[in-house]
């Protein structure tokens, strides 16, 4: 197939985690565009050497390639203004970089939750990776940054107030139905979701209708996905 | 003239200092719609009587009166669809909904710090008024309810993050001229900026600069309005 995803997977090569590959996944989907699934683990640099860059998500498009998820976005709006829009016009573009402005405040109050089992998914090597690269990142172990799970549940909710409020009014942020605006935040719990087997959304909260609502869209995609197996999840 | 707006005023009636009729008023301005503007204070319930409740903004639009800012801006987005949008299409709408739900979490880090100065621009009979209703709701005399104003406007500047990311990008929320989700978080800030003289915003936060973008906009009909003079402002 001419269209390629590069995807970040842990040692098992079907447990597909980023966030960022997360939104361009639910894009594409959204755009009903079929594209080929790389496995890449953050060690393999010199497999998407010819992006230009180190990270993923990287998309090859026939003769395109382009990397970051905000720029894959506004690359398949433009590439494909017949299927799907994931912006509904400029506009919705503009206020989608309020609500990706947003998520950056939102990926701090998840990543204490998620980033210790990050880790335990990985091969030794990345694993490596992951521990030198995230630990010099933050200034502690791996195994310190979550602290009191509780609390990083109560902070988590408090953030979540503004997308608590809005979806009392309308099923999803783009409204009727999801547009990129809704991949933004999704991306950020569905990596959670994986690489910890569960949500840490409680399930009365209409956040977390509002998530398995997007699990279910697309013909059920991202639910069907690949997560980590728990005893209790 | 057919068209008004009331609007709360202190007891000089050409202060006006309403978060909310702020929006209406830059949604007016926005579609190029003249109106007469009628001052209105707390107290004065049964002159807006004839809206069914109590609060302002209240708009008056020939046959049709309106009340809630949120819904005066939905309705003269569908009244007057040839003047320019204030939504930008459905999908603007939805998102300015979030917007709108976040300026909530934002109103109550402004609030404390110009809560009592609205009551100093009261005349006395509103002052009873403000003061037993909103002392009610907080359940603090009004002159506790700032506390250590360095810490509030450390709790501002932090709240304020996705709007100085968003900003980074483009000037306004709303792209490259301001929309409706513009106007919300400006409300907020006009109104603390009127009753206290000041902005709560530092002069080098790319915030204080979208903000006096649109104290400029619309002709700077926003910053021609009377603030509280101060002597060190």
């Amino acid at each position: 197939m001419a269209r390629k995803l590069y995807e970040l997977c842990g040692r098992d090569p079907d447990l597909r985690f980023s966030p960022y590959v997360w939104r361009t996944r639910m894009a594409l989907l959204h755009k009903g565009l079929e594209f080929e699934s790389v496995p890449w683990r953050f060690i393999e640099k010199e497999a998407i050497a010819f992006s230009g860059q180190e990270r993923v998500p990287v998309l090859v498009d026939g003769e395109t390639t382009v990397f970051d998820s905000w720029k894959i976005a506004e690359y398949l709006e433009e590439a494909y203004p017949d299927r799907p829009s994931l912006f509904g016009g400029p506009a919705g573009l503009a206020l989608s970089r309020f609500v990706s402005a947003w998520c950056s405040t939102v990926f701090p109050r998840v990543a204490p939750l998620a980033i210790h089992a990050v880790h335990e998914v990985l091969d030794p090597a990345n694993q490596d990776y992951f521990r030198t690269t995230r630990e010099k990142m933050i200034g502690r172990p791996l195994e310190e940054i979550m602290g009191d799970r509780n609390k990083r549940l109560e902070a988590l909710h408090a953030a979540l107030e503004p997308m608590r409020a809005l979806l009392a009014d309308q099923p999803f942020l783009g409204g009727n139905t999801p547009l990129y605006a809704d991949y933004l935040p999704f991306g950020i719990f569905q990596w959670a979701r994986v690489v910890t087997g569960a949500m840490p959304i409680a399930e009365d909260d209409p956040v977390r209708d509002w998530f398995e609502r997007l699990l279910d869209s697309h013909d059920g995609s991202a639910r069907q996905a690949k997560i980590l197996a728990v005893d209790a999840a």
